[in-house]
């Protein structure tokens, strides 16, 4: 714009502003199959890191056999989650794929990716809801989620 | 800037330009175990509360035994839906969390958030396809839905 | 502003910077019930064709018996995702709604929309993992699928 001054104040009127997305990795290591790991305070503690306070937070499994979704975690629903899943999609059933088809299945009707809400810089479940991972495979996996984070 | 009218001015232009996030609340009550409510209506009226032409919206369910979805809101399939959902994931079934473990797992598996894509302030439904919050639980319940707006 | 200059330098300032939405469309033509169909490329297609890097891409099915999911898009998943899905939610079933209502009910399980992030305009899929339309109804259909970009 020609005056420094004027231009410097320009960008960050503009930085403090604007919509913007970060993106976050979240590193976890499964324990087995239909294990169901509580992300929660590592995706709010990643929100913190950033400095928005409202907006979305898309959460992301790359690989086709875990899913995200959430639950109530207790005990109790942490085996009739995985319980049902297998009266669901079984694993004994003539699958092509292979000793896995099972996990993929499941993984494709549960879904890869969910994107919840942030208000105040705090996810907006509610309180008996937490966000997980749910490992679908036959084997403990490392897995590295994606957080992409739209925020202002 | 110094000058107040530029100042005035620039944020005014940043106002009228930017994408932001804009939240609403959506507060309905059920009438019991899985009642399906067209919320379609509800949620293009939140929308065109806000000045956002195109965007997108996540409709997100704080709590774990309700689901949001889309379907054919006719009575064919507001019979079927619920029957097929016994099926999937039968109320009767030795459940370690108590008398709703099955609410539970069906809002697991059916997810508790949607996000649409609104254009011209419309969100992008085909002709027999409406946004549906489905209540799980067993018994009619008050729910406070939170819209996360993101537009320009 | 007053000054033709400034103003000039300022909208193109805020072009560069803000984040923005950017709808496209994607047809396709679905050969027949539970076709599974690979758009990661013409997504990915979509998405260079904006000025974006990072951001996130909604896709959404205009309509109540096609959902969106991720899969390995292989041949044995290809017969073994349709054949649980016939498991799941069986063709025969005293419907209501005629004779598609098993493809509503799967389309509504499996949902009509996903979000997914992308990072230097790649999205951040594994390297085994498809994003793919299945068509969930019982002919072949023409589809206008939605992406919603959101990006900077």
């Amino acid at each position: 714009m020609g005056n420094p001054n004027l231009e410097a104040a320009f960008y960050q009127g503009i930085q403090v502003l604007r919509m913007r997305v970060i993106t976050k990795y979240l590193s976890l290591h499964s324990r087995g199959e239909t294990d169901v790991v509580d992300i929660t305070g590592s995706v709010e503690s990643a929100i913190g890191e950033t400095e928005f306070r409202d907006g979305i937070v898309t959460v992301f499994v790359p690989g086709s056999t875990g899913a995200l979704t959430t639950i109530e975690y207790e005990p109790g629903l942490l085996r009739d989650f995985p319980a049902m899943l297998e009266k669901v999609v079984p694993k004994n059933f003539d699958y092509r794929h292979g000793s896995n088809g099972h996990s993929h299945v499941r993984a494709s009707i549960i879904g890869p990716s969910i994107t919840i809400p942030f208000k105040d810089t705090r996810l907006t479940l509610g309180t008996w809801q937490q966000l997980v991972f749910v490992e679908l495979d036959t084997r403990p996996r490392s897995r590295d989620l994606v957080l992409q984070i739209i925020g202002e």
